[in-house]
């Protein structure tokens, strides 16, 4: 398996925020663009992978800006690792209201996916290869975000996080976020 | 506003796992499920508080054990504990395999919801009173994964953040999952 | 096949009334709830006889109170009674305006399922065993309902139904609603 | 509000039975098809009356013959007879395997509307006036039906449904299927 | 395989113009719209072939004037004439405001399907027999539609068209429309 | 109104085909493209214009390849010219088999757009400035589509369309095409 370049990933989907995706204030529901995270992220590993794939995880998501009815949704999703079976996808989601031309970051995040083979046993995945800065930034950030999810699923102790306690490192949010 | 106990938010849904929520290898697509936490989640909240919510985090969410084509989702959402404008919802997903009566633990999450008066503004919630050992254990962990929340979306300094400095303690797992 | 309590088979919805579920003054449709009751019974029946059901009948359905826009519906769907190759399940459905906190009937109704083996032919189901006063019953009144449906589908004839003749005593609607 | 006939009601739709409406066995399950019965019956009421309505009722419905996935359902909803404010429309359910050309009964039911005005309240509807024979045969069962339906909700004793004593006539299925 | 009369396709769907059907103004989208059709088309060109069908092309379509929510929209299609392995469908789309008992052609369109044996290869069709003068008419401007179809298709060059020619004469518009 | 550049309109959408996407033999149904087409372009267009939009017309659609069930659709729509209040948007199809990463042309379309005043009355739109040699092609072939279009539904003499005539030089398709 040859490795592939963290952009022949990338996925892009618009979607446009119609009266069922909102609650009675016009909001976008949290758990609808949660889906459409889901199903560009999960397009992103599978071009990555070239099969099928399955929802590991999602990380904490913060909704940032409230999306409005009519609005639209603008995701773009694009793989940061890969591990043996599984790959980290890095989400970003806009808002956008085009009337008044106005585009705004709705959130971020993070979800895992593993790759299965016919049976739906998880196998193999070719490497990542970042290239930009902001791909080896989020390279290397993958195995920190990694022991964080393993702790909070219960299957690493807090005391062998050997890279998680740079969290506690003031610099963190920069590295996170930059 | 008088305070209400946990249990009155208590919300129950049962969804049946269509061909259209599944991908290629007839598993549950993780966005989907995602989609329907978010909606239970919602109701619960908004039981507490009697007014319109907006989804304003969603934690860590591990998926354990794929959910099948035919099979039934069990979702229960339950509010922790009540912030000024916010509320914490833990929410339980079980799949079950009606042939076979099997009854599985798919995942569990939080996720945090605001208040909103009529013209989509925060406003402030009832107090929540948790009654059973369980609602008193989530409603103490509360403050801790509302540290990590506020840190994870760059809101606060880890320096900063006292509570979750017990994350790193050997007993972190037992009580965030007991 | 071990007969089993009407409680095991209890199950639990919950829906938002979205925009797409109204008609054009905010009022849910009847196809709507009704497609969402025949779900909530179709799960009940399948927990108590563990394998795939199609509907075979939905008794009379009354919708005594408009649901809006932006209210929650609660179905509980519970089997009354097993017959070899069918159950009949009672579903209550109540909806809430969660602003003032106002739950309120919406309907009550009882349907039918019949139980299939992999290809498709009805097969047996066990006994349902009704614990409490209102299981009693409710288990008592399924015979008379059964005559008024094989009645109304033509499939007896008046002049035989015995239990059905009931209906006219006076008690009947105390009988049936409590 | 000039009486206007039944024909003028008439309503047709078809369906395709697509994955996401049919079991695990795949057969239409019965909720989809009484949520597609539902809006060809109002939509045959609100061409009567000319304005928005809300379903009162559905009667009894026996699902005579499974519809299969890839089948077509074609629905043909038109008002029976209309009473002050309501309306009660027939809807003939039939199934259609193309490939064999094969069409079948799935079932038939009645269900009736009430007319609101702009304001959600119930408002006068135009008389009909049935003209062929069958036309006028349903006319003629509508008060029975409604005493049926009056008696199962509640709304009237049934010592009092002198119509619906008809119903232990030798001749009901008759009368009412022909 | 016996010639089929064009009226044995003839096929009329009607739908409720619901809230996620339409624009923030309250229109009707266009792609819903297309939907349907294309659906009520597949049907026609499906009960005349009597197997799976796939569109094939899909000709100009001018959306005259606008559908509003809450409006009926009802859809006839019927095969205009058979090719080898395909068919011709006409559509006509008619909207309709049911408080006003106004009702406009919305729309007018061609569609092309192709016949799938099993292994999804095309397949022959049967013959249609135009019977009525308006069937007959369609039935002759098919092979002047099909030629502008190649041609915008890249599969026919201009000057080989010699129907299609006819397109510049005087008399086109009366002969297309009629 | 300040001209605007054809890129700057530029929307790429992202869909898996899912079950209820596609017929018994598991292609995508043309109806479902054509809806996710008119969205895609519809963002397009509002993205020009800022304003909401309605759809005036669909050019003729030829379906080239099936797509299969698991595949992607990958929709990239950009504005090619605007006229007075309206604009055209050209549509680009792509299916995507993820496992043997083939990549396919499923279709080209070209759709135009009215845009909409609060009241819902057509308003003048910016004027749309080609860069690309690509862009200018089809900028220029506008006026020729757009004849086509007025004579297809009767707004225009086919003596009167002086650019359509080019229709029927030979190097019409590597015009229309390039």
């Amino acid at each position: 398996m040859n490795p592939k370049p963290a952009n022949a990933s990338l996925t892009t989907m618009s979607e446009l925020v119609l009266p069922n995706d909102t609650n009675t204030l016009g909001n976008l529901m949290g758990g609808r663009l949660m889906h459409w995270m889901d199903i560009a992220a999960a397009l992103a590993s599978m071009k990555h992978c070239g099969c099928p794939v399955v929802t590991a995880s999602a990380d904490n998501i913060s909704f940032e800006n409230p999306v409005k009815l009519g609005n639209v949704v603008t995701i773009e999703a694009k793989v940061t690792r890969a591990f043996s079976t599984s790959m980290e996808v890095y989400i970003k989601v806009q808002g956008e209201d085009l009337p008044t031309q106005f585009k705004y970051l709705s959130n971020e995040a993070y979800m895992t996916f593993v790759a299965l083979d016919p049976n739906g046993r998880p196998r193999k995945v070719p490497e990542l290869i970042p290239e930009t800065e902001e791909e080896m930034r989020r390279f290397e950030g993958a195995l920190r975000r990694r022991q964080l999810r393993l702790i909070l699923s219960g299957r690493m102790k807090p005391k062998d996080a050997t890279e998680l306690r740079k969290l506690f490192d003031e610099d963190f949010m920069h590295i996170e976020k930059a």
